[in-house]
């Protein structure tokens, strides 16, 4: 990854129950990976579960944000699939990187 | 939280085995929130395992970093529990949040 770039901390907690939540969640990243200035995502499980998604613009961010069907997926997680979620957007200052050997 | 504060990503592989990592990561966790500028920690199981962390600056993240009983931590994270890691140091540009109505 080029520096600089951004991250979208989305911290979230579920309603009971899947109601399509885990085919949306697939579908939602499978469209984001598509999007032009996405560069990587990652998600874990816990209280809250965290996803964080990595991009090279706010503009991009912008324009993921503003996607129909990622606007239905946005409209769908509040009123069924959420009971609480924060989202931050950050600029990455700085990272570094350790491998095993 | 009062902005503009940080958010440092902590995302890792762990070796096989515990090892007294559980022990210390709990006793890290105490640690850190009594570091001065601490704002708050959040973990998720996945691949690879994601910790988020917030700080009110820089200067907070830093000292943190170099606090002694986290510095062993860090040196036996290296040798012993990790086996990829990668952090990101980040500054919160904006934030939402929702709540269930």
């Amino acid at each position: 990854m080029n520096k600089p770039y951004y991250s979208v901390i989305f911290t979230s907690k579920r309603t009971e129950g899947d109601d399509g939540y885990a085919h949306m969640a697939q579908k939602m990243e499978e469209l984001a990976k598509q999007q032009e200035g996405f560069l990587g995502i990652e998600s874990a499980q816990g209280e809250p579960n965290i996803t964080v998604s990595y991009w090279e613009s706010l503009e991009a961010i912008k324009n993921w944000k503003a996607n129909t069907a990622h606007l239905y997926a946005q409209e769908k997680g509040k009123q069924d699939w959420y009971s609480w979620f924060k989202v931050r957007v950050c600029k990455v200052e700085r990272e570094y990187e350790f491998f095993k050997g």
